[in-house]
């Protein structure tokens, strides 16, 4: 029996709130759920916020320890804040006069937007279906009350929406009805007994009439939802651990739907699509809340600014009750300068009353973030480190990928809401299962669906935008994709979708499964076909923000990049050197390829050494280019890497190709081939094995890199750092061996040209024996640079090219939290990367460290290279701007 | 500078001997190397020794750290010992009356036979020349000083034989002689003036004249030898560290060529091949030794009754000398009582006087080794303990290998001594660099050699036996080759070798270089074919040393085989246990591969499982027949490890055939043997994640194994033990959740049984990422296994299908002493598994711990197991006996 459960004794599970107070506040997030403690918190503030109680996340916890059963004093509990809550309320529980109903909703430590279940109205049975009807009219009151029938059938009971939309079509059918407000109270008293019938006849008892049986019904529904399939996954996509748990609040009942003079709408203090700083929301009167978030009807803006900006017809919430918008934004100001951030905000206005239902952290797109980050910066409200913290690093990756170019010919074919800014091209899909699997396969998809759920995670996750025909800013869509980071258009209304034919057609245009189209996110347009793109904006807001980083930061950031653009648009990110520039990369160019294949199939010495005479000047122009763009900042130059076969072609076709250009002969080409053809390449004769078979390639690398640094300090004037890296050092005698042969270069180099530049030669750590051999090989090593890619294959034992087959049924299975080529396994590799630092330290006490595996462009691994004090991450040049960010973060946190 | 050089002011570094004392004893070993120390020892004794003294190894470390200087002060101590040397002899260096002559010789801490040079007679020139042939005859000094200037000249000024071996034929054919007997005084001296005129005209400088000048030019030849390409291969081949070098033992000369009453002989005390207690040796008549040592005269046995084994007609020294063959024998026994074991005797007889020359533990058989060892221990010389520490765990493989039948037809081409025992076939190469070439294309090869030098050490290595036509018992061919542990012939007299022709005769017959012989080593016979062979008798000797070699060991040793015989051969050697049963390998049985094929190529579970219930039975009686014959001891059996491509044909015909064979559709089968396709299979999809991803495999085979345990216990009486193991493990939730499928079929079958038997669950250790993670593991292991050889693959990042093309390079330049995948690498993942140990014990107190890598059957890994605190090591059948051998020592060495 776990902790939670032996605590039932003494333990607190349930915290009411309302009427001015509350047992709990936002500080209490981890047990309330976000919600909870929002509410609790709202009503501490005074605001006016309908009363209620929270069932805490330890009761969630201690139920699945109980094996779905719950603690023994939380029925006692529960009993007190509901007396409390009629009493607060001053409405009863199944009371015929004046009913007290409430919602049961779920709210976890994060945010799961329609993750988990919830059922309103409850409370309503044959008896205060009566006081309702008194109070609000007798059509209003049944029709509340099958709703709710409906609602707790299919969250509580498990019964599908089928078997009543089936008597509901078949009813109106009959009556010669088309639309449900044609039905009247008495047909709604019908359609209810007919709904009762049908659970009797389904689950062989009757529906609970008891309010209070249908109060645990539905706690032990939310707290049930908690392990369903999407919640699951949506938590795994999230990183939300599992024993988290999530709490329940039961909140005494609202209704936005008792005519013209109730709403119901939710609101931003700042706009989450671009941080700019005006009230923005969307409202439907006469609607429960649950019809704004499902996209069901298309809401109305909720400003006359905003309705101007869309050119919408509808009234918004400023004219249609001027004075439930004041105080709304009056309430809105409050809270964003109480919680210091940009807040997301649920209300219901009943009878001209306004209530505030939920209070949040608003969910923004990357340009919000950074936007809301700058301006509450500048307008005092946070310091430059908070503004830091607010934008996390990955959200970066949304700011600097590609949007439509201004002068691009753009053949819009459908209009929609800007649900969620970027541009992306892909092939139409329908379906979110056919999405996942295209993808799988490499392909570019755009998922188009009338509207999204939670079953479509998979495909949105999936696709590279998201567009739908409903739904509005705050539809299911819109939320996931904002949180994902894919482009999307909502509502766009004009599009008709035949999922059967594989189309969608607008404005009489058709456009089939499998045809290439462009979203634009920002604009809210699909365009026909692959649109042309421009490079994002890294000025104002961005270098703002990236300053301030830089400030708070003390790692260090390279770029792993060999190529002219590739290095410059590094260094436009910000990089502080060069972390890995792969001189193969170099050999495979058309116009060197020959020369490099000459010298693998030479048979001795002499041969190679002809070869390589010939592929120095362009070894050395490389490095000269390289060093004009870094000017005098270190560049880290791993001398060559990979098993030679990979220089040579390998298929029957190949060879023969090769040798009727080459001029080689075949038969000795293909011998050749298959003698330098290996079982497990990635363990085979490559790195600095190469080096020490074949000492002159390393020399003539080494002699490229010399000569080219004395030619561009001669040149600029700016005398570059080189940092020659021996790869795949298992020993220090490996590393000594071709330090001497690196040393021996530039001496000769040096005394030929009668300059000197000063120098470093170290090692890439990429085996579990150089880190365990650290200290060893330190006293050879001026840096190391951990080669993580290929210490997590060597540590793990998994080989990345074929860690397909079976690394997703791991992560499924949760046997790895996360892809260990993604993020640092601290357990494994993390452990070896800090004895190799603490090792090489200790030998050598200023040696360099650095890591130029992929991690480095990964926030978390950012993260342990800053606990582990290197002194520098080296990443891709795209990754540079988010490693920046996350390492300034890892900083802040940690002081 | 180096220790030993700043040390010169008070630094000893000569060591005199003789008259019945000495400076050192047989304890200063390391620092007068084997030659001088025994001499000393021997000198101590009161045996007849020529005083001498020695200069100490510290004086080669010292000479090579100062650059090939030596220490200032040693120069005086030379002096006063030579001085000394000439009174105790009462003969002067460079006397014109009483000449001083004496050897130079090497002397390592390991005996290095032949390895590196000795000159003889040091002190003849133009006046000391005339002494001796005052004392010994004209001839007798004219021809030794023709033979010093000859031997100096090659080994201390370089000079070829050539040019001494063209003047004395082009002076014969002249004289009209044809044997060096029919040279006269004149002659020689005649012979002198054009040796000394061709070595003036060759190095522009004579012949030195002074002694002491020979003896410095003779000190540093010597000392120089240490580091010859001979010296530096026999050191690496037998693990001799570089840094030990040499000793220089400088003694006065005795004549065994004197004439007839002089004689030079090697003897043992016992029968180094086959360790009878016999007096055993050779010897010749009118002669030095190095005439015995290179083979180039065929020498006499020492006794009447070996003379008599062999049918030799020479009279042996026993009734040539009978008194100095008592003497010689008294001395033998007085050594061998002294050193507690069988001694390797080189003496002289001058003119009738008997001096001893040499004593060291001699080499022998792995045969002889038992056998005295054994026999000691019965006569009470040694302890058993001591007796176990005199057999080398190496040796063994000797006695464990095939020997001829004894009801073979044996077709004797020629015979030659049985110089080094057991049995080969091959096929015949003239030429040592052939015979390492064919070897490392897989073949068996026998070298045949008119005789051996030590530049065909490597051949000799490649070989699996040798044959010479010339050279005796303690031939450099005998010696290595016993060392070795090949089957060798010598003095094959019949012999007829034409290598030009590739081709060696014999009676008339004719042998083609590449035809098949087979070599019978202990019968001294080369037979023509390949003939039948018969196991080695495992009783007697060995089973006595084995016995006490079990008493002294803690290690268990227990056996990695899954086949019946394996199985019964690996208990026969006294397996305890089987530490590694592969249960691929029963996958590959032509019954089942098509079975295992239909499983692979299952599309999904149930078709897979269709497949599995038609292998249960196999494998079941595959578990039956290990658990009989291995009784109530512990069977470690590995569920499936290889990846599944393993089993599927792979090129175009194979799969042809494959379909043909099987029905199966050529294309489907092609397309599935593509999408298994891996780059590295070593990290890729195998073991345990097999199991993860298809759990009804592994359910299958532990199934198999539950069923066999309870049938076999009903059939015999006897349960087993089962322990099955889940290979690949690098989390513990892997190991969790496959220890759940393994738990969940042992319910089912016991259950289903109505019994049940106690059973383990384990893992191997393979992977770095399991060693650091062995705490955790271990809370779900009841045993761990190291796989060593995956674990090697891992953590040095070597692929040993693909280590050959630079292991080899790696080994010449010492970046890795010992291949790591023969003895366990220390540094890497010695340390690994000595983490994991302690990390694995630390939550799991009674872990059962164990290694199954190939390291398990090696003396030195074995020996660290045994440091590490393992519970057993497991091998292949026929290292069995050599790890229990290995792990006595080991533990024996350890208290």
């Amino acid at each position: 029996m776990g902790e939670a459960a032996r605590q039932t004794a003494d333990e607190r599970w349930v915290y009411a709130f309302g009427g001015g107070t509350a047992d709990g506040d936002a500080t209490m997030r981890n047990l309330l759920g976000g919600k909870g403690a929002n509410l609790a918190e709202m009503a501490k503030l005074g605001l006016p916020v309908p009363p209620g109680f929270t069932l805490s996340t330890s009761v969630c916890t201690a139920y699945y320890e109980l094996e779905r059963e719950y603690p023994s004093t939380l029925a006692a509990q529960v009993e007190e804040a509901l007396a409390d809550l009629e009493a607060k309320t001053g409405k009863g529980f199944g009371d015929a006069e004046n009913p007290l109903l409430v919602s049961v909703r779920s709210g976890a430590r994060a945010s799961m937007p329609g993750m988990m279940d919830t059922v309103l109205n409850l409370g309503l049975n044959s008896t205060s279906v009566k006081g309702l009807a008194a109070k609000a009219g007798e059509r209003f009151a049944y029709d509340s009350y099958r709703r709710f029938i409906q609602m707790y059938s299919n969250v509580v009971l498990g019964l599908g929406h089928d078997t009543f939309e089936y008597i509901l079509e078949d009813y109106k059918e009959r009556q010669d009805y088309e639309l449900d407000t044609e039905m009247t109270a008495e047909d709604w008293k019908a359609i209810i007994v007919q709904y009762q019938d049908a659970i009797q006849k389904e689950r062989n008892e009757p529906f609970p009439e008891d309010p209070k049986d249908q109060l645990w019904g539905a706690i032990s529904a939310v707290f049930g939802s908690w392990m369903n399939d999407r919640a699951i996954l949506y938590r795994k996509l999230n990183d939300i651990p599992q024993d988290w748990g999530t709490a329940v609040t039961v909140q005494a009942m609202v209704f936005g739907n008792m005519g013209e003079t109730s709403a119901t709408g939710v609101a931003f203090t700042r706009d989450p699509s671009n941080g700019d700083k005006t009230f923005y929301g969307e409202y439907l009167i006469n609607a429960q809340g649950e019809d704004v978030v499902a996209g069901i009807r298309t809401p109305a803006p909720i400003s006359r600014a905003r309705a101007d900006s869309l050119g919408s017809d509808d009234a918004p919430l400023e004219e249609a009750m001027p004075e439930v918008y004041a105080e709304l934004t009056a309430v809105a100001d409050k809270l964003e300068a109480h919680y210091r951030d940009m807040q997301d905000l649920e209300f219901t206005v009943e009878d001209g009353r306004l209530y505030m239902l939920q209070t949040r952290n608003g969910k923004r797109t990357a340009g919000a973030a950074l936007k809301i980050a700058v301006d509450m910066a500048s307008e005092g409200v946070l310091e430059p480190k908070e503004a830091v913290l607010r934008l996390e690093p990955g959200q970066l990756d949304q700011l600097l990928h590609p949007t439509i170019a201004d002068d691009a010919v753009r053949d819009v074919v459908v209009r929609g809401l800007p649900a969620s800014p970027g541009a992306a091209v892909g092939k139409v899909v329908f379906d979110s299962d056919k999405a996942a699997a295209m993808a799988e396969r490499g392909e570019d998809v755009i998922l188009v669906r009338v509207e999204t759920s939670p079953e479509d995670i998979h495909g949105m996750h999936a696709a590279r935008a998201i567009v739908t025909a409903r739904g509005g800013m705050t539809s299911h869509a819109a939320v996931v994709a904002r949180g994902m980071g894919r482009p999307c258009v909502c509502g766009a209304t004009g599009l008709q979708i035949d999922t059967a034919a594989g189309v969608f057609r607008s404005a009489g245009r058709e456009v089939r499964e499998g045809d290439v189209i462009t979203v634009d996110g920002a604009a809210g347009e699909v365009l026909l076909g692959s649109v042309k793109m421009i490079q994002p904006d890294l000025s104002g807001d961005f270098g703002t923000l990236m300053g301030w980083a830089d400030e708070a930061r003390t790692l260090k950031v390279r770029c792993n990049a060999e190529t002219p653009v590739d290095v410059q648009t590094a260094r436009d990110f910000g990089a502080e050197g060069i972390g890995l520039c792969r001189t193969e990369h170099m050999f495979f160019d058309a116009d060197r390829i020959p020369t490099v294949r000459a010298m693998i199939l030479s048979e001795d010495e002499a041969g190679r050494r002809d070869a390589l005479t010939k592929l120095l000047p362009m070894q050395r122009s490389d490095f000269e280019e390289i060093f004009r763009i870094m000017g005098g900042l270190p560049c880290t130059i791993r001398l060559l890497d990979p098993p030679l076969h990979e220089f040579l072609p390998h298929s029957k076709d190949d060879i023969a190709e090769v040798a009727e250009v080459s001029g080689l002969d075949a038969e000795m080409l293909t011998r050749r081939v298959g003698e330098l053809q290996e079982s497990n390449p990635m363990l085979g004769h490559r790195g600095c094995r190469l080096g020490i078979t074949y000492p002159e390639i390393y020399e003539m690398q080494a002699r490229a890199i010399f000569e080219a640094a004395l030619n561009v300090t001669k040149e600029t004037g700016e005398t570059p750092e080189p940092e020659v890296m021996i790869p795949l050092v298992g020993t220090r005698a490996e590393l000594a061996i071709l330090k001497d042969v690196v040393d021996g270069a530039a001496k000769a180099v040096f005394s030929e040209v009668g300059e000197t530049i000063d120098y470093l030669v170290g090692t890439m750590i990429e085996l579990p024996r150089a880190c365990l051999q650290a200290g060893d090989i330190a006293q050879s090593a001026a840096f190391f640079s951990f080669g993580t890619n290929d210490l997590t294959q060597t540590t793990l034992g998994i080989s990345r090219d074929d860690a397909g087959r079976f690394l997703k049924t791991y992560e499924d299975k949760g046997i790895y939290e996360k892809d260990p080529f993604v993020t640092v396994d601290r357990d494994g590799v993390g452990e070896l990367v800090r004895l190799a630092a603490e090792r090489g330290r200790s030998t050598r006490p200023g040696i360099k460290l650095g890591i130029c595996g992929e991690h480095g462009g990964d926030p978390a691994s950012v993260e342990f290279c800053h606990e582990s004090g290197l002194d520098y991450v080296s990443c891709s040049p795209y990754r540079v701007p988010i490693a920046r960010l996350a390492a300034a973060h890892a900083a802040l946190k940690s002081t």
